[in-house]
């Protein structure tokens, strides 16, 4: 509210330009120039030398016509340019590093896997991420030129300042890492850095077809990996908190009981859905081999992938999963009650295997006892993007920074995107 | 992010007259107009034609000078204009109704308690409000031409689009009840309906003083009275969520045990921190009489009062105390976790009875429990407004929504609140 400042601003050009652009953005079928008028109340005047001046940075393109209400001309039809420019998306999360090449519409390019982040020392990881980066660029032969920058997604917290990730309670030597900076050196790239569930909402937000979560403005992305976390899209823009840290939900309570959580406490609806402590409550019961003591999180990834098989059945191992959603229902609810959300998606690295059973119960639960029952239901949903939608995410940080209005403290390097970018490597 | 639309569209002349509202409230000590063009990028003949208009309006007023940082001459200064124009807050609690006159700048001009919600049906809260209003209109001599509107503050939930109260767990004989559409209709003002937690929440940020609570962009209000609610404000706004429903906490678990709640389970801090719960509990340890069964909500605030007379000393009653905060503190922690806020508000009709013993609990939990913590504190804060910040939040809506740029569902009647206004009745 306070700086909150008037419209003929130095910067009024590039306000209306990223209108233009985000209401060319949001209408896939394209938009005349008339219709861009209409939209967005600019001129007709305006309309035309804004999108001279984006057709010319090619970030968006003509392509096709409609005829306007049955009669008059064909009007050319303004789109995003997809390939006029690019985006690195970079998931680190403990089990595996995803890096994507995304291009302006937030399609994937091409992606490919690297090094999980629990298994390297960050020096190893930067090297691994920008052999990766660099070896899509080479293999897709795009140039590097109109890649807009490498968005990161990964535990928190982060201090957004430096963008040093402090104390990922997964990932403990991952503590005090300047890892946004670590990247722009190694890449040259802008780089931008979110927690994966804010990343996960926001490309929800971004590529989410129609009729998913994109079509509501207020909902809270549940993300589950080998920690839970949350990203919260209020009123169509991700809620990023006082340092871009919200979104920590792990120690919400749930339950009277449960595994011991890292707090020292139990009940916590984040330790109730660790495949750790799933893995192992299976194991007490004899349902799976014991993991190995201190065992690592790719094996207990494994045992758990052998868990949700288990549990396709009706027996000890399903009621395992089921209790465990339950008491994420149990907080998804909390969460809707306190947002006033319209829905609850559910995504990460483990939701696909868990999804059959998860998602009837948090949908019962989501549209029987949420406070605004009354009011509107609260739909839960499973994300469309699959495993990748961390390293979607984060190549979409990466657009909505460049689509952004608003000043951001989050990128480090040029906010034009096109300076000091090094030329990759041959693949 | 969607529907954003560009600068020149007819409701420009609004939106920065807005602005220049907005940069004037922001700036107690007043504001030049070379001041004004400098924070708000306005040229200097748009900021002169605007404040022309907002001087005629009596929405600003020219009032000292100030000399430009050491020389020229001295610039004449604008500031909001306290009695150029008015508000009236009603607060709805089930244990008191208080009704409030408010001049422009969110001061308390006259205010009155009147009949509590429990005690009364729909018709008669209404006609008991409508002639406080009058009252107070009456007796400060106030032109009721010059009344904004009428704020009410209530136990939600509400349906935003009609302004009927739904399920309200504490005022069960106030279901399905048209509050807005009865009070527009008795009192001839808009009327603009937000929950109780809400409107204190908005209270902070309009007028808390310096150093309190509106220093910070992102805070929450937790709001203790007969039950317990959380007012959200993220970047300076209020976060009303999909329907203005945002802020139900009642149910946030936050203990294994504890009285049972409505909901049938036991552990919501809501019942952790209910009067009636707490002088449950020390009417079972011998510490205060019973009351009666079907205690009414005023007979139980007599009896808490006592509770927490008692509670001043170091026995039995403390602890019960002391329990309740450290619930309500783990909340506090939970929700500042979920939305990274710099600071929690306490404050309602219960807070300042407890303060003593809840402030240093709370304060220290968020100190050494949020996940933030690395990269910044969280402060405790007691409310500044005291009792009354209901009854002023409820004004400061109206005030809120004259100085919006943005539209609003929640207000019923004329949005420039100057038709149909009924005079006053003879105080």
């Amino acid at each position: 509210m306070e700086g909150r400042t008037g419209t003929n601003l130095p910067r009024i050009a590039d306000f209306n330009q990223a209108v233009i652009l985000n209401a060319v953005r949001h209408a896939p079928d394209g938009l005349s120039r008339v219709e861009l008028a209409e939209l967005t109340g600019l001129s007709a005047q305006s309309v035309s030398n804004i999108t001279r001046r984006l057709l010319d940075r090619e970030l968006i393109t003509e392509a096709g016509t409609r005829v306007p209400a049955g009669r008059g001309k064909p009007r050319t039809l303004l789109r995003l340019h997809p390939t006029g420019h690019f985006a690195i998306g970079v998931h680190i999360d403990p089990t595996v590093t995803t890096v994507a090449l995304l291009d302006l519409v937030g399609d994937v390019v091409a992606s490919v896997r690297t090094l999980p982040a629990s298994a390297t020392s960050p020096p190893q990881l930067v090297a691994a991420i920008t052999e990766a980066a660099d070896g899509l660029i080479a293999s897709t032969g795009v140039d590097a030129g109109r890649v807009l920058g490498l968005g990161i997604a990964a535990p928190g917290p982060f201090d957004p300042g430096t963008g040093v990730v402090l104390e990922p309670p997964l990932l403990p030597e991952w503590t005090r890492v300047g890892l946004r900076e670590l990247l722009h050196d190694a890449t040259g790239y802008p780089v931008v850095l979110h927690k994966d569930a804010a990343a996960a909402a926001l490309a929800e937000l971004w590529r989410g077809p129609r009729g998913s979560a994109a079509a509501f403005a207020d909902f809270v992305f549940l993300y589950l990996g080998t920690g839970l976390g949350a990203g919260l899209v209020i009123g169509g823009e991700l809620l990023g908190g006082s340092t871009n840290n919200a979104g920590e939900i792990g120690h919400l309570m749930v339950a009277a009981d449960g595994p011991r959580c890292s707090c020292g406490r139990r009940g916590c609806v984040g330790a109730a859905c660790m495949p750790r402590n799933l893995v192992a409550e299976a194991a007490d019961a004899g349902l799976l081999p014991s993991p190995a003591p201190g065992a690592g999180d790719r094996e207990i990834d494994k045992l758990f992938t052998a868990l949700c098989r288990l549990a396709t059945g009706a027996g000890a191992a399903r009621r395992i999963l089921e209790e465990s959603a339950l008491r994420l229902a149990r907080g998804a609810a909390t969460v809707s009650n306190l947002l006033d959300v319209r829905a609850v998606v559910f995504g990460g690295p483990i939701w696909d295997r868990i999804s059959a059973v998860f998602l009837p119960i948090v949908r019962d639960t989501l549209l029987t006892t949420t406070e605004a029952r009354y009011v509107h239901r609260v739909t839960a949903l499973g994300s469309s993007l699959g495993a990748d939608v961390g390293a979607i995410g984060a190549g979409c940080l990466v657009l909505e920074h460049a689509f952004s209005t608003r000043p951001s403290t989050l990128l480090l390097g040029s906010h034009t995107g096109t300076a000091e970018h090094r030329a990759p490597t041959a693949g």
